[in-house]
């Protein structure tokens, strides 16, 4: 029993210092990234309570200018064209002011009309007799301001959230880095606004063939040079240096390749405006990492000026350069 | 006194090392609950400051939308309702362009007025004249713009939410795990929406009878496979390995039974849009714990297609499966 | 130089040891409370500049409902007579359907038009003609925009605030503990709403005289039972066990109350409608303190109903208790 | 190998213990300011996409109120002015009342009624006939929703952000402090407000000469007397003492002007109206560092009042004090 006991723990305990970050061990396709570039995951669902799964408030928050401002402009329209049906239903005659010469100057001033109601305009030119018109005016008119309260809050949602412009090099590369060498890549803060309090992680996740021929992906954190700092001010190179306590230590581009490698990077920062939490992510694939090559230096330096310039254009600007030969210690792969 | 003061601080050792959750150890009705599937608990407010205990504007912000609906549209009838009184008790014939023609006219007239008062459209075909219903008229006017600020917060309120969209499996399992058995259960992200830095905690409360022969209730935490995971793209099994440090080592279902055994789960992650934290909780009562089975997958692989297919109707689909012999070593109970 | 360094490090560490809160120490007038009840401070400033001492908008957002209402009303009422003065500056004949019969009429129709326009109703049976009645008109509607704006922002700042309806018992009582006495009070979630993840802290602060005679503040931190709890559902007597290692151990009340002491409570949680942190503050001064009594439940159970009862009108009710004779080790005072 | 990789580790290991805030070492230009007095950097962006380095919305949020009430009206102006073009384009007589006397007089009616319609008051003494002008006039008042929506937006990020108003003494100065001297400086919470959980950071950098001739900006990390104080009712004096382990150990002033030393402060709270984390930044260089200097006290206590006063005008008052000549032990220096 002493024996049986001792061989679960094993088991429980090697299952606990495993280490996949939520993607788990089954993703083996080579073709399938566990993150995008712009951090985005590949799963679709299916199935599932429509109005549970899609959250449209949240879509409308988060989705491009151009999408939002059709989708208000497409709305309204229908929205109108919808109550001049109603309003013609009960009865155009009951607008008064309406342009009654035709079947189509009717429609449209009643068209007009719902739209100077629904914004609460109500010039008045055109306005409601007796009760079918009135009770329709009444109703597009609580809906107008039910409308316009939720565009307010879409609004605000839309500008308020926390997002870090955090802008992150095309490549990674892998450079000396003091005596030995490191893998590195490199950010900088797309805007003005202080980002503090950074904190990065990072992590490998590689194809590996277990001893039973089976292969699973394996992950693996990878130890930084430094993995805080108070202020971003500027420009950040993060290194991970490849000592022989890395799992990258003597793994040449092809091994990369062909481990089907994907470098996660989570990144954690505090924006200053509202003192929020923002969240950035990305991935390189290991055909994204460029060997012996190092970044060159984004600032434009005026001695005496005061200030500091950083130019954001050459943030993926890399140069090439040769490793020392104690980083290819051939033919020795480290699992 | 040596001995005395040793006596003390056993005592207040043991009580600072008793766990409960906040739930106390009195509650001993086997027909209670301490929580319930949805995560609310089973406590019942009586006395106290009416404005105190009710936080309408909280009520109006969790309430269901049909509720919400009704009650704006309820609200803004009877507002209607009493503002058209007024207008009749300074006398209808004040709004200009009212049809007087009969007393419903009339007033009919006036409830239209006081809705384009209330929602500021103000046509105009109404207007009022001297000083009373010009009065009246000007509180309306205020009165609309403060509700409608009011809607607006409360609309704000209600999408802004932090909602953890978290669906747990209808039943948890007891399954064979690695060489031993587990209690488990299975949640899904209901949206695409990121959830990160998901934490889980897992406690069993179990009714114990003491040595002085009195019944009380025991919590005990539940330690788990895995409580954290920085992402949570599609599912997760959350498993507690009963080993022979478990609460549950040797328990039947009959033992879960017989002690009103309910697994108490708090959830808390990120989510991604605010970078909010939510927290979601459910509890599995012994009644809802099947013995020997285990989840069947939900995804509906498609190699090569680059995107993992997450079947949410699959969530609680279970399949029996035969526990191994050494979970049942009969009679042995653990306290 | 040795014996120095030695010496200037034990000064230095004592003071760093030195636990004030951030009163400090010359707060020595036994008629200054440090916190009051309700959990303000008793701080009065004087001088700096206007704006940057008073946050309008803070007032404005923790401020009674009484008083914001009132703040409205009142602001209404002067924008008008302020506008109704600039239409009758550029000629009161400029607002087309004015009522010129007396100088009162046109006035109170001027007044009635500017409420029209700041809450943009704008009927239009008053309206503007020519360009300075207009253009303050445009002014006017802008401003009436902006204040709206406003109120807005004022009500969801109001509504939204993260606060704790934590309800404190009366007094705080020394009461039988286990094996020794606890110093205790208790505390009662006023709303049906969820707080979670309850955090307390308890300091006393009492008047010492130093060995140079002179009397300072000293503040201790009172060891708690439990501290934290995850759920909050009830009720929860908070018990400071009063050890030997206690600095309230062989007080009697007249050495609290000789030595001024003020029992500082601050508590923090969740509240789980916005997940937001609240927090929470009161204090016990020593006359407020009962000695030799205990609470008495607040429970009606009704067994089988399935659901617990809480009485809030019974979170202050006390039952005096004779406390035993080690409790009152004569003459014995701690520090 | 062992030795090499000893060496390599000691690199690695030196690297990751350099602690530099994010600022980097190359920034040795003394006229270049890490830090400017109100907590901004001193870093210019150059290149970059122009939408995503500017986030306007956020200028919007924190330029002055003069600024942004400049920046609505030149807006309200010139929306005003292009929509009246847009009305003449379509033909002046589509918007009935206007006053066609003059060529300029249409223009101003259509001015101000398009001032009517963003504003959405809508009087209706003009107002739109035929397609062309309601259509105009309909696209109008959407825009002068959604502005509206944005200006309500608007005004409550800027009521809402969590400032600190926490005031800096302009100097900071080196005192005797208890056995020895301390660098010290004194803050002040500008408000009445609460401001909790105070936490505080102090730095210094200075340039330093390498071994290898080259100069580079090097930082410490200063201990302080005490680093959080639960609560901030009235001032605070931080406290570094200058101990013998401090990196400022005997230097004189001169030394601190040569080195370019400048003190970097940060500070973090939790104000109590939100509970939001608010951050705070200031430095002091060399300059602004007095040596033989004490802050003088701000309290204006009168006994028995049952109120503490403290006056704000105090809170850089110094007075020089002479330091004992052990701080002076001459020509020692410490890296």
């Amino acid at each position: 029993m002493a024996i049986l006991r001792h061989k679960k723990s094993k088991l429980v305990e090697a299952e606990e210092k495993r280490n996949d970050l939520g993607f788990g061990t089954q993703i083996t396709d080579p073709d399938t990234r566990l993150l995008n570039r712009d951090g985005s995951f590949n799963v679709k669902r299916i199935g599932g309570n429509f109005w549970g799964r899609y959250n449209i408030f949240n879509e409308l928050i988060i989705c491009s200018w151009k999408r939002f401002f059709t989708l208000i402009v497409a709305f309204y329209l229908i929205l109108n064209f919808i109550f001049a049906c109603l309003y013609q239903a009960v009865g155009i005659e009951h607008l008064q002011g309406v342009d009654l010469s035709t079947k189509g100057s009717g429609f449209m001033d009643a068209f007009f009309f719902s739209s100077q109601t629904l914004t609460t305009v109500g010039y008045g030119r055109i306005a409601p007799i007796g009760f079918g018109a009135s009770t329709i005016a009444a109703i597009e008119s609580l809906l107008g301001l039910l409308i316009f309260a939720l565009a307010t809050s879409l609004l605000y949602g839309r500008f308020s959230r926390p997002v870090a412009r955090v802008l992150y090099s095309d490549k990674a590369v892998i450079a000396p880095y003091l005596d030995i060498t490191g893998f590195m890549f490199r950010i900088v803060n797309e805007q003005d606004r202080q980002l503090i309090d950074i904190q990065v992680e990072l992590a490998v996740s590689m194809l590996k063939k277990q001893s039973d021929g089976k292969t699973v992906r394996r992950y693996y954190g990878l130890k930084l040079e430094r993995s805080k700092v108070n202020f971003f001010p500027a420009n950040w190179t993060i290194v991970h240096p490849i000592t022989d306590e890395s799992p990258l230590f003597g793994l040449t581009q092809d091994d990369l390749l062909a481990s089907d490698a994907e470098f996660l990077v989570l990144l954690k920062a505090t924006e200053e405006t509202y003192n929020q939490t923002v969240n950035s992510r990305t991935s390189f694939h290991a055909r994204e990492v460029v060997m012996g090559a190092k970044f060159l230096p984004m600032f434009s330096d005026v001695p005496g000026a005061g200030v500091v310039t950083l130019d954001l254009r050459k943030l993926s600007d890399i140069q090439e350069v040769p490793l020392s030969s104690e980083y290819h210690p051939h033919h020795e792969t480290k699992n």
